[in-house]
């Protein structure tokens, strides 16, 4: 039986503490969650005025799988559905599919709305109506129902009932407080199933005990029939529920249907992808993809997995992308790296050739245990192959650099960062020119730049086409911070692709250069193929 | 009804990944929890020889509330119970409580032991007679007890009745691969209950289906009286049963009682107490205890639980020592604010004075327009307030800095950034004292660190005690990314208090240096009330 998963990251995820997603993420988090096959991708609110600015032209992403949805409110209390500037924004753009939320608990109507339940009916039926009309596909988001139907399931569902008789597709149950046990989200889900047979249901949980997922497979387990998540749980308070969870249980626990094998392979990548591009951290413990989940230390498990992995692992790791980890530095195994390396370069022809791949492994594990990780970073993968192989990478060789930072900016705000670079580069007769430049710039990486491009620019001039797009840092561990291992991702465009790379330094000066020398290399090397 | 909660952190906890807890953090967790009033504590595994000397002599700990527990395996196929080392070690030490695991899958007998069944019943009976004999408390610890009752009922059964009949004090039902369905797990501790109605039943759950609490929580519901857990579920692969959420969850959601309302009161600060002691990172999206917990974005749950908590609040946070947060960021309007400002700062008592308020509000929101956020930073929120009102919140006065950045490490690996400062400090007489001074470091931000340090810790020697916990960068719009804006966000700690601050500008030293300087004059102007 098919489960549909409903992923409302870039809406209620974005409700989450500190998370602020570009446009850039937005794009980048739909197309990766397209790829994965998720059914529906709630993508804003159309309250927020870049949300709508999306909505407006949405129809220009083309996907393979999902479907776009937009979040509104029903109308206000006491207006015309004709005056909501929402709903009309909402009937106007080529959006096919829309999420209206709506109350189910008398508490909230008479205390947060300050109306009556007559009104609320009323709502409910015209906003759904008015979308309907605009031939809309209609998810009810029944706030607070479990709220509402502790307190009174007969007015619950009777708001239900409203929203079901005025057209809307699904009613999706939300246990918009995360306060309810599993056990009471199956109860109210069976008894909605009973009352009202002909209904689609959805659960739409919060974490507020740790229980999103279990609540949300009850759900299903009682008859609803798509569950809405966020990737890795993000969002308000506690978070939501978790897709990186939910969609493997379902799946491979329960034996539902929610997206094919091969998508599944493709969970564990697609949730370090859209954690890292939108600068949120990744959680290694997380069950299914987490570098750790499948990750053995004590030596009796180790022996154990290694007789027969069903002693200590509860499913094999390769169903969801991810692999066993018996030793804690390697996140990835042989076969997994092979995968890999055939990916980001089939002209090397390395797969079949087991040394040549033990070499290049062997590399890639050294940098990895640094603190490099090449996941959002192939641009940087791809280099490090190369020159494991003992192929020639760089366009050019650093010498040395001076970074002078004069003054502070508070104090005088037109100082500038100052950097002179020593660089020495192939003139293509065999031998090497060196040049040093200077330049000025904000900041340190700012500055590096200028005068590298200033010293490169005569033998490369088509540097001028490419530039940063992206720029990111993390500590990697924070016993003594400010002098910790950082780790900077760089995203670099010649307008029409994107490769990224990556450097890891005690110095963030040091990282960035890193990171920032592998992204030129990269354009200069592939040119046209990026 | 009383759950006992026994705490594994520092046994089943340490064999995650990178946790390596030291004596002196042991010593320190062990009365965390003691002071908590946790029943049990499991303190280390006779098999390591740093926790088997600490249990020679750990009657030397002094405790109020708990109980210790040391961990054990039974004797090895074919030898003595005599002969066994560990054993010996326990009988001989002064613990009262031991909890050793023995095998219940048949499967895991024969693949993993490699011995008969027979010879597994007499390992366990043996094991437990010898400890009773020198008047221990024993938990025997069914490990894989549900994957072995799922493959036979009656073979996991007959070991737990011989563990039973040997003197057992307690069954623990392990999910050793957590793998299993809550709803599995509720039925085979029913049948347990059934088919041994006088076994004290306890249960341990691991989290790789992301359900370790509700497992927990079921097996609860269906009849165990203790539950094993780890503060915040910290533990191999994906960890162990949360005990700071399974704890509250048991006392508010489900009417158990685990321990006094005073001591749950202590929750929130014992979590982050023993993490930060074990320099482990904490959750903020954490249930109940994390800082994020009761924290609301959105405009209408602000104003919604200013109007009632219940509205979007499961649980009041004081009951776990907790509190409301309701975020300041671009959704919310002005009695956001006011409740945002009145918590942060009540001593300011700005909420009845609206000329203040305003002051105060529009000061921000200059600040949000250059890039600024403050939900992930109420200290600098706070320095915002006060320089709003006119109030004096510098600790110092930038008088200029110069940072060099001699050598790429990557020529040098030795080469590191000096940084010189100047700054003026009040000497406490109403005039200011210049201090020039230089450090060096690993990149730019902690050689300015170093440098400023030097400079004020003769004026403010309690310096020493603060230092940062984490450091995180963003690139505000991605036009010109070497040139853009870039937010910092620092976290800073005492070891008790975490406090966050931020800084923004097109260079990141320039914007760490806020950061940096913000977390500080917090420190230094919060001072013991933090």
């Amino acid at each position: 039986m098919k489960i549909e998963i409903y992923d409302t990251t870039l809406r209620d995820g974005a409700q989450g503490a500190g998370i602020d997603f570009t446009d850039d993420n937005r794009i980048s988090i739909i197309h990766a969650l397209d790829d994965l096959g998720v059914t529906y991708i709630e993508a804003g609110n159309i309250a927020s005025a870049s949300d709508a600015a999306f909505f407006a032209h949405c129809d220009e992403v083309k996907l393979k799988n999902s479907q776009l949805v937009v979040f509104c409110s029903t109308r206000h209390a006491k207006k015309s559905v004709e005056d909501d500037a929402g709903l009309a924004a909402i009937a106007k753009s080529p959006v096919e599919n829309v999420a209206i939320f709506g109350k189910c608990w008398e508490y909230q109507v008479t205390t947060v709305l300050g109306t009556t339940t007559e009104e609320n009916y009323k709502m409910i039926r015209e906003s759904i109506e008015y979308l309907k009309r605009a031939g809309k596909r209609v998810f009810f988001d029944a706030e607070h129902f479990f709220d509402g139907f502790s307190d009174s399931p007969d007015f619950a569902i009777s708001v239900l009932e409203t929203a079901l008789d005025a057209g809307a597709d699904y009613l999706v149950l939300c246990d918009t407080n995360g306060g309810m046990m599993p056990q009471a989200i199956g109860v109210a889900v069976s008894t909605v199933k009973k009352r009202l047979p002909s209904a689609k249901i959805s659960i739409h949980c919060h974490n507020d005990l740790g229980m999103a997922v279990a609540g949300s497979a009850e759900a299903v387990l009682s008859g609803a029939v798509q569950v809405q998540c966020t990737m890795c749980g993000i969002g308000e308070r506690c978070g939501n529920c978790n897709l990186t969870t939910i969609l493997p249980l379902l799946q491979l626990k329960l034996g539902y249907s929610c997206i094919t094998p091969e998508q599944l392979k493709m969970l564990t990548k697609t949730a370090r992808y859209i954690m890292e591009s939108a600068n949120l951290s990744f959680d290694e413990h997380e069950p299914f993809v987490g570098g750790y989940a499948f990750t053995h230390k004590a030596g009796m498990h180790i022996d154990g997995v290694r007789k027969k992995p069903r002693t200590f692992e509860h499913i094999s790791p390769e169903l969801v992308g991810n692999a066993d980890n018996l030793l804690i530095s390697s996140m990835a195994g042989r076969s997994a790296y092979r995968a890999a390396l055939s990916r980001i370069a089939p002209e090397l022809n390395i797969v079949g050739d087991d040394e040549k791949l033990s070499a290049v492994i062997a590399r890639i594990k050294e940098y990895e245990a640094k603190g490099f990780q090449f996941e959002s970073a192939e641009a940087s993968m791809y280099l490090i192959m190369l020159e494991a192989l003992g192929m020639n990478c760089h366009s050019f060789d650093l010498l040395t650099f001076r970074v002078m930072i004069s003054e502070p900016l508070s104090i005088n705000p037109n100082s500038k960062t100052s950097a002179l670079i020593k660089v020495s580069i192939p003139n293509g007769d065999g031998e090497t020119v060196e040049e040093i430049t200077a330049g000025e710039g904000d900041g340190p990486v700012n500055a590096l730049d200028v005068a590298l491009r200033r010293a490169l620019s005569g033998f490369y001039p088509k540097l001028s086409g490419m530039w940063l797009s992206d720029f990111k840092v993390r500590v990697l561990d924070s016993s003594n911070t400010t002098a910790s291992s950082v780790r900077v991702y760089i995203e670099s465009t010649d307008g029409v692709s994107l490769w990224r790379t990556v450097g890891v330094s005690v110095d963030i000066v040091d990282a960035s250069w890193q990171a920032l020398r592998d992204s030129i290399d990269y354009y200069l090397l592939k040119g046209a193929n990026l």
